[in-house]
């Protein structure tokens, strides 16, 4: 059992420094993302059931944790029992990711909302994993989208801003892996894959990362797939660069070319990007339609970053089809790769107060320091004031001043310890 | 039945718009109580269910929403609905205060903070309340609290601080009422109200504001209590200044002049604080132990912000005493009486590009733009350009610029529409 003053298991408590930390980050992503247009809106964190569980949210909606009706009769638990159905006694729950809830946003909203809308949404989403080392049951997505937008336009922009937010936390040397899920069809298609086992085996190409062309050709095979060929065309992709169509015989027969020039179009837009074309790129989630992409970061193993184009979704509750893109930057895993930095350049004087100094000398001597100085911190006047004078500077305090028993404030001296 | 595309009953969405004037305001709040040396802290918005349930939230804690247990078995269901206690079904729910979960993190992190630690926490709360104008299930608090500081100089901070943050958002002519329990109880005794009255006196006290002297006195007498010298009673309160010493027969008899004293001392320490004796003042929480206070503004019929000092409950999780006082900020009620401002300052261009352009000329169009510019928001250009121009004027855009279809960038203009 959890000892009775943890948060619940998988969720976590921000002490001052990290809560800073955290703060500052998400300032600087939501800075970069509203400069390059995109506005910010915010859904409440609690959806309708049913609109959790329309089967837009692929396997997470499986993760999804469920908020109990209130007024429960007996009937009702009654009801549950005998149909061994826990689910009918909720009808709330919590959102396991932010782009259901903009579905439903922009459902709602579409006429108070420009043509082509940019949205910045960030924000904790619950998933009831089995926690582990960087994965949480609470965590914060920073999601941009574009919606309204059918050209390359959108893909361009959200690549460009969400480096550009990378770029300004100082997470430099990124690159991002592209494909389209037209080029993945059509892959699949040339190996053989028949239709019913399409997401089986983007599943399994899925993982190619972490198992090797062995593990996927091993799992594909037990799907009765030929084996030998998609080894050797998995072997002849991981080489594959940017320069299909200078090959001896033209484009491979897999390729799909118009998809391909599209990716051509984005590369030659973005020449301050490190863009690699990767067939085998899959991203999870059900409701891609074309272009996907991720992004590396060499200080991590997994992506630091991901979306892609979802043109069917957004019109799924409107009844129209609305051209969609999204970029979702993995924040708590880019918290992992910023250094613990101290929270530096913010200042700030610390007011050592002798104990026997009146309440409203201290009082005022701290409203008279806060005219000039950034923050102050009032500390009682400690036995050990190395202590409290070291804490104080790793909170990025710069100064200090002593008010003594008769209430009066000496001079601000350099915390330089 | 609700449409499908509002969010859950008394939530709310929030539009690009009011989103930036809700952080707009938030940043304010946090700046300022930053100066003033406060920590933000952050813990999860669920807690154990038992946690959330243990009698330190008062009413609140019916209106509590809780999360289904996850895997329930058959047994479980059966079991809940022999027993028609659908909460057994539950082991998780969403806060209610900000209150709760900072005793449960001081009693979980107290190695780790300063000896008097001065929390801030700002986030959403849940109530399954009626929802009525001005009142949601989803709401977001702004806490402040002192921990671990005994003497009058917590109340001293909390006070100047919460008074400067609202200074600071424009709301002048604020006035702070202030009371202390003990005046309270000692007054209740005077008139005769037996202990086990106590709560009930208190509740019916707590709504002089809206049902004058004599609701009051006629709900207090229905405990069989003496209605004409409370009635006397509470309109010479009604007229009780700060000069109670002052009077033909010195202190009236009902008063605590310890309590009283220390009130006085407060009062003479925060001379640029409108500060008002009201002995009659409850505050809604049964945990307070002394001073109490809440602040009024013109604009609002209720109260803005509020707390008081609650000596007894930060320990229950230790087992140790921890004195705490804490202040709330109605940040919903705060917001209806700020001005519905542009965002003014802010600046930025819109690029209108001919949709002819090439994407990676508008693209680069874009980043010249950004290199200049503190925001670029595009528009494809319209047919009508002066509603694309009034929409980004609103949003606090400052220029505009135009891209031909050969891909040329035009100068930038000013937005004066």
């Amino acid at each position: 059992m959890a000892s009775p003053v943890n948060p619940p298991r998988g969720m976590r408590d921000f002490l001052p420094a990290e809560k800073a930390r955290r703060e500052r980050a998400l300032g600087t992503i939501k800075e970069v993302y509203a400069r390059h247009g995109f506005d910010e809106i915010e859904t409440p964190v609690v959806e309708d059931f049913a609109r959790l569980h329309s089967g837009m949210g692929g396997d997470n909606e499986k993760l999804a944790y469920s908020i109990l009706k209130r007024g429960l009769s007996e009937e009702d638990l009654a009801d549950a029992a005998e149909a061994s159905d826990a689910l009918r006694l909720a009808d709330l729950g919590l959102r396991f990711d932010l782009t259901v809830p903009l579905a439903r946003f922009y459902a709602s909203h579409r006429g108070e909302l420009p043509t082509v809308f940019r949205s910045l949404q960030t924000g904790p989403v619950w998933r009831a994993e089995r926690p582990q080392k960087g994965r949480y049951r609470q965590f914060v997505q920073c999601d941009i989208d574009i919606l309204g937008e059918r050209g390359p336009l959108a893909e361009l922009e959200l690549i460009s801003a969400t480096t550009a937010a990378l770029d300004a936390l100082g997470l430099s040397g990124t690159t991002v892996r592209i494909n389209d899920r037209r080029i993945l069809t059509r892959l699949l298609a040339s190996w053989g894959v028949e239709e019913h086992f399409g997401e089986r085996a983007l599943i399994t190409i899925d993982k190619l990362d972490k198992v090797g062309v062995d593990g996927v050709v091993a799992e594909l095979g037990e799907l009765g797939l030929p084996t030998d060929s998609i080894a050797d065309s998995l072997h002849a992709l991981g080489a594959a660069g940017w320069d299909l169509f200078d090959g001896p015989d033209g484009a491979p027969a897999w390729l799909d070319v118009p998809a391909y020039e599209h990716l051509l179009a984005l590369r030659a837009a973005l020449p301050e990007v490190e863009l690699v074309f990767d067939p085998t790129l899959v991203r999870g989630m059900g409701y891609y339609t074309g272009t996907i992409f991720e992004i590396a970061h060499p200080g991590s193993g997994s992506s630091v970053a991901g979306g892609g184009r979802y043109d069917g979704m957004i019109g799924r509750f409107l009844g129209v089809d609305v051209p969609a893109v999204g970029f979702s930057i993995g924040f708590e895993r880019i918290l992992d790769l910023l250094p613990v930095d101290a929270d530096e350049g913010r200042g700030g004087v610390v007011l050592v107060h002798d104990p026997a100094a009146a309440p409203e000398q201290v009082l005022a001597a701290k409203r008279t320091l806060l005219e000039s100085a950034p923050r102050v911190r009032m500390e009682r006047r400690p036995r050990n004031l190395k202590g409290i004078l070291g804490a104080a500077a790793a909170a990025g305090y710069s100064s200090f001043a002593t008010l003594g028993a008769d209430g009066v404030l000496g001079e601000q001296r350099p915390l330089d310890l």
